[in-house]
């Protein structure tokens, strides 16, 4: 593992760090911060998944996570959004496929199985690095995230119900499978059978029968993309049939930007931080 | 005066605006976040100044101002460090000269002359539109900056000690004379006649005779321009010398970054705040 960077925010440290990765066979960038702590004591780790043409950079400028996660003592691990480099397959005119646009899924087609493995980088790999180089209590896990990183972020959940003690997301796209940007993604790193994409489809998993404790959603109500490729609603109908409790809020006049993701992100990062106590 | 976005955030309303500047003679654009309001109260203004190489945009996303300032009911403009354009003058491969710094002096060298009067621009220009166009108080703003937006808030405020109730910065340039990153604009903009510099310098407007009641500086101890640019003992020198007094802290372990900034804005709303608070 390399430091990119490492630099003293509201009394913790900011990190950026590059390693090998096994599951995108590239490398890969993450940004992690760490509060400051009086003792030796392991801390809770909260997982942000980022959305569509981010890196591990958009929320770690933009997110205004820092001052309450120090407060609180949360170690927060922003992975990027897909594997990166000049030997990396991609659709350089698509910013909705290849880089920037991983969904979270690991791809079964060639030629992006090779290196779209982000579901298993996230899952697995990440986790691994991140429990031996950070002061992380790995038993006290939890995942938030926007847009395609709120899709990761509930599907995660939803999959490993036993890892993760809370999710929530802003702006999610919630059912992958029916949404304009993420049809072609599926298709294109899954194929053509829409039984494959099941996998990686909150509601498509609840419907399958995935469960999880609860879910916090917040929602900005003139996010222009609300219609076409987020419609909450599906998710209500999907919990409600399932007994799944969500909490959904329609947020009057925010968009999809990280002016209304660091609006919420107080909330969030509390809602998580009472999940994550006790052991 | 041209809407560039107008987006929900933290309750309030951050925009940005463009507009046909006198004093600078080209279209400058400049950022106001203006919190919500429960009546038709005017609310206090923060000018934020930025600096070199910044815009508006860089505190507007990284500097983490919102929140609190939606919560103490500020208004915060934040306007950028230079005129801009194809048609202005500058020195493409100096990042300490021409756009983006502008070191808020009024050029009187051509070509710089005809465009390069920030401090026009900052204290006249600016606040007539602010007061105009947002519910402004004119009789309660205070000013604030980093690096060379500190040097903009410390001689504006000097210049100005009716103007603004209160004056802080993050990592002040205190001393432009004899930094070795302001020494070639300051000659640029203003000749060779060092005796005009000192109405740009808050050390030599102090030595000079100007007044302010009180300072608030936070200084990063492992600022890498600490030696070179900043210097904040010599503004200490000037402060105690003069009477002035000045809370200048060093935060160990913190850069020259927005990291640092974010991380102490906070701690500078609140004290702007309880200035600002009464008619």
């Amino acid at each position: 593992m390399k430091v990119v960077l490492e630099v003293s925010a509201h009394g913790g440290v900011q990190g950026v760090y590059s390693h090998a990765s096994q599951s995108c066979q590239c490398d890969m960038t993450f940004a992690v911060f760490v509060p400051d702590r009086s003792d030796d004591a392991r801390l809770p780790v909260l997982w942000y998944l980022s959305g569509l043409t981010c890196t591990h950079a958009n929320v770690m400028e933009k997110g205004e996570y820092r001052r309450l996660a120090a407060e609180l003592g949360l170690i927060v691990v922003c992975p990027d959004t897909s594997p990166r480099g000049d030997a990396i397959p991609d659709a350089a005119d698509n910013w909705q496929l290849g880089t920037g646009a991983g969904f979270y899924v690991d791809a079964i087609r060639a030629p992006w199985s090779e290196n779209y493995r982000m579901y298993t980088y996230v899952t697995e790999e990440l986790p691994a690095v991140v429990a031996e180089a950070f002061p992380a209590d790995a038993a006290r896990q939890s995942v938030f995230g926007h847009s395609m990183g709120g899709h990761g972020a509930l599907t995660m959940a939803l999959k490993n119900p036993d890892r993760f003690r809370s999710c929530s997301a802003f702006a999610p796209i919630v059912h992958p499978m029916t949404a304009d940007w993420s049809i072609a993604a599926l298709e294109t790193y899954l194929g053509p059978d829409r039984s494959d994409w099941r996998a990686y489809d909150a509601c498509a998993l609840i419907e399958d029968g995935a469960r999880f404790p609860e879910f916090l959603v917040d929602q900005g109500a003139a996010d222009g993309f609300l219609d076409t490729g987020l419609k909450p609603w599906l998710l209500e109908a999907a919990c409600d049939k399932a007994g799944i409790p969500l909490t959904l809020t329609m947020r009057e006049g925010y968009d999809h930007s990280y002016y209304f993701i660091s609006t919420f992100m107080d909330d969030h990062l509390r809602w998580h931080s009472e999940r994550l106590a006790g052991r």
